[in-house]
């Protein structure tokens, strides 16, 4: 089978032939129809991420291990499976949740493997979805799409799953005001779920018109460009001076958070979820004195995937698939994607 | 009747002679039998707390407003009720709820008054304990704590409901690691409660080894001297590399929480709590890519006090008297606090 | 002001001329300008319910006094506030909350004030909305609804409140099978919300076709006519032999409630809601082998109120205004519900 | 290896020589060191359980086949793993979680495999413990009791799991009654339990003396023997006639349930847990108006086990075990706990 693979950091993946698996136990074969192409690929990539003061995080000490073929959003249909498996046939259109685990760390007991503390995720410490075929461990780990286009599909299991657990973090009511930092893939995607299943008022920052825009589309009732104004004064101003209830800030940098800070209410959620990178400095005294909650949000977990799938069926989430490439032309994607030229989804489709 | 007030921030308390306050409606008066002396009257009394870089955030920025009569941890007998008032009568023994709200904020509405938008606490923003008759307005603040001291209730209402939130807020679980970070009177009795009601592995780290002692004596696993050992160190030592599920800190200085952090292990809540001040540089992918919690824990809610009274005539939670003041001696009771001169709780009797 | 009341279980209601309340301490006195007529009305005027095998549970025997004036489903306008309220001015467009307890119960001191031990509620246990003007005993009862149509508002108190509180009790999920037994008011709301906020499948099950039509227009996936066709059956042919993940039952009556456990999967939901009266044999291995549970659900709580209103202003749910009744037709409005005649909300507006 | 197995229900369990299993992948053979008798198993020896009016619920409808080796509470030792195996290793001392589920019903999700839709649980629909060896079909079912007596150890995974989620089922907080009905093994572990971990008034109620003194050294606060007392009276009248917040009846006869829920408070939690059969006749609208829930509690999930072992390390729960008996008289075990001449854990081992 093809497949498209990180040889070494920030060199061009290479296009490979590589043996096709053969599923043995519970490991089931999926013929890949989509693979989504995610801002991690990217981190992935280039080896690692920013730290405070020039610092840099390596994927590497992380336990990522090269060559590996990327690719965590992966849809496609049932090819072969193992001798034990059962409930899954061939031909089945399925979605694969990534996030595996070693089942028997305390967060994997607790079904959140997409946190454990060995973990396995498919596409980033075992190969993953930029290939022709892709070997899933164990049935469990498969959601049945009928009804969905597997283009739909594939970035439910990242994108759409982090601004899900993202969202259900930060505890938002219908009578409480949610402020989202940044309108890229992850931020519209939230504009959705909250819209519709919260019901509170949604502001939207973020740096550029076109994207605000389409947050205001889809749902925000306030949108503020960062460049022309004070997204914080603007925050209070709506609030009474009390400012928002809960923040999900999708970027994560210096310059986003703290301004997140500044615009929290008292009992305020702060959600971190982009890989932005950066440092800030915490007033210590503050986060008792104004019971505020700093939550890290890494992607999702198994159920909550499954109940994502069930929302979609319901058109309640809708991915904008901007781009499809070829698994030759895996470079081209990531390179665009990097360089801002990618509004919505780019798709990897063998 | 008579109070020890403070009239402006770091001048002695002078002891007045007020009007005795006559109840109405559904207030109630109740003559103080003991009232606990808490580091953050020295706060209120010094006027602020430490924030970054040498600046200090002045309570009377927060809505403080002097003369006023502090205590917020009120244990006595119900001296007069007024007409409206049903279920208290008097002469019954009573905790008194200090952290009162204005009872329509979010806050209060899901019953969290002790974090209301507009907060009325008894000692802090209306007058308090230091007195021979504190002022109740609502007769729902009063818990009966028949059969227990006066002496031993009165720092349930802060101390010990302090604690018992923090390690709510910390999620711990029986199998899990808990480092409680400073082993004063909070520390001690989260000490007491960890040990009861959850059977998690309990490690405290403090700089004073008369109080690593004591909170060895009252269930600690393992206790540190951060002066002479690398806590961070000893934590992972003892945790398989992985580090701490939970850490409660209740310094929450500069040079704590830089620990705490780094003994974190992955999904680790950190618990801040401490008014010590200062600030840290805060690693941002960190957050996310670790999904750290950080919890910042103020006091606690009016139902959480309840449970603490029944546990507390359980014997499972035991404030420690250190030292009985008059209240003529209220400024003895403050200074010698301030000067690290008592261990366990003050209490000033009127 | 003029009143309509009960004077006595099962005689006409009389209307009135009573002394207008003057407010005094944290109440308000409210001009009512819609009060919904509730099912729970004519239990209130038939003075009670019916129990198995021909026992009546009359509810003087839980604390109704007669004469009363009826009516918990109080929207209007703020006419006088007493000398301690804050936050509520006169003019301003509320809501009442009318679930009111004593304040210190267990449910009281958790926000669950509907469930007090000691229950005040207006329209039943003291004078509520059938009339001019209605004395809300705290400002902390009042909602603003400043945006909302007060006819529109009145019935989230109750019949939208209940559906909304039966819901969350179902914790049913997006990818669950939700069944709705009995399509009228409370059933109808359910489904809006259900729809609305969950995502699930929905079944929804009545004797009347035009009922189940309105219930499909709203968004129920299936309906079932339950007196041509075998619901059990159907529910299980949908869920692949497994049945219902959670049944709501509005109706609650010895026929309905057989079907429902018949038709529950393993760890199924049923809440029962309904006040028709009745008795079911409840075979008692079957409860924890199947690991059922049946949740009673009355009302709901202040805090879930707040969330409603929020939803309302959203669009989210809307009460359908039946018909239009005087203070003087109060007789009339409750003898066209009984009779069924009424299809939606009547609204007494004075 | 050497079985005890029932080849047919009512007729005496046959010791059999099987071959012993290689485990493959993931599996893990495990030696068995104590293998508990548990009630469940007479049922399964029976054949079933006792419906309403006569009725039979027959345990092969549920899915089970004879020939087959019970025992679902095991403790041993690894004796081989199987190719895929990691973090476990021969040698480890190990409980067995029994409770096996297919791991992709809604259930297994979730994390509940216990109540799986297509069970696999051991000893019950494949071979469990009576044996000399057990094939565990994951690692991720075993947690390491280093520590513990495997004695000691075994009947955590069914008797002390199944009060333990009880407990949980119930809700119950420290400042409320709990009432547990039946002072038997589960009865006793539950005293244990709520005991240390939640501070609330504890009543048992039981028909037999011992049993109750044992209830009451183990720390219950009130002892009532049904026989002689009026149950529902006493519990009353030490709740100013309000009632128990929280009743587990572990025994979940027609006789027992109907006290239940006359002793039950507003907002009362009924717990039912047994399995002795029968039915009882439920007034339906005293259900809402009382907010009741009705929970079936059936055994545990494995998140709850591994809580519980920590626990067990504690010293918290211990389980009394009665009488050893060797594999050659599990037909003694079974028949003497049938005559309910054990009183505590019966204990098999080979």
């Amino acid at each position: 089978m093809k497949a498209a693979r990180i040889i070494k950091p920030k060199e061009p993946l290479r296009i490979e032939e590589l043996n096709t698996p053969n599923p043995k136990g519970n490991q089931v074969l999926v013929r890949v129809k989509a693979s989504g192409v995610c801002h991690s690929d990217i981190h992935l990539w280039e080896g690692g991420y920013a730290g405070p003061r020039d610092t840099f995080m390596r994927v590497e000490d992380r336990g990522v291990k090269f060559p590996l073929t990327p690719g965590h959003e992966i849809a496609g249909i049932v090819e072969k499976v193992g001798d034990d498996v059962s409930g899954i046939s061939e031909g089945d259109e399925v979605l694969v949740y990534p996030w595996i685990g070693d089942g028997s760390c305390p967060a994997c007991v607790v079904g959140e493997e997409n946190l454990c503390d060995r973990p396995r995720s498919l596409g980033i410490f075992q190969d993953g979805g930029y290939a022709e075929y892709v070997l899933v461990p164990h049935q469990k780990y498969l959601i049945n799409i009928k009804g969905l286009e597997p283009e739909q599909a594939a970035s439910l299991a990242c994108s759409a799953l982090t601004a899900y657990t993202a969202l259900k973090n930060s505890m938002v009511k219908a009578q409480e005001l949610l402020v989202i930092v940044g309108a890229g893939g992850l931020g519209l995607i939230a504009v959705q779920l909250a819209r519709a299943l919260v019901g509170s008022n949604i502001v939207v920052i973020d740096l550029d018109d076109k994207r605000l825009d389409e947050a205001r589309r889809l749902g925000a009732d306030v949108v503020i460009n960062a460049k022309s104004r004070d997204a914080v004064k603007e925050v209070k101003d709506i609030s009474n001076g009390l400012g928002a209830d809960a923040v999900i800030d999708f970027v994560n940098s210096s310059s986003t958070v703290v301004k997140d800070i500044d615009m929290l209410r008292k009992r305020g959620r702060l959600i971190l979820v982009g890989l932005f990178g950066g440092a800030v400095e915490l007033n210590l005294p503050l986060i008792p004195l104004r019971a505020f909650k700093i939550i890290g949000s890494y992607t999702g977990k198994y159920a909550d995937l499954v109940e994502l799938v069930a929302l979609a069926k319901r058109g309640i989430v809708k991915s904008i698939v901007a781009k499809r490439f070829k698994l030759d032309e895996a470079n081209d994607a990531i390179t665009q994607l990097k360089e801002g030229k990618i509004i919505g989804r780019a798709i990897i489709s063998p």
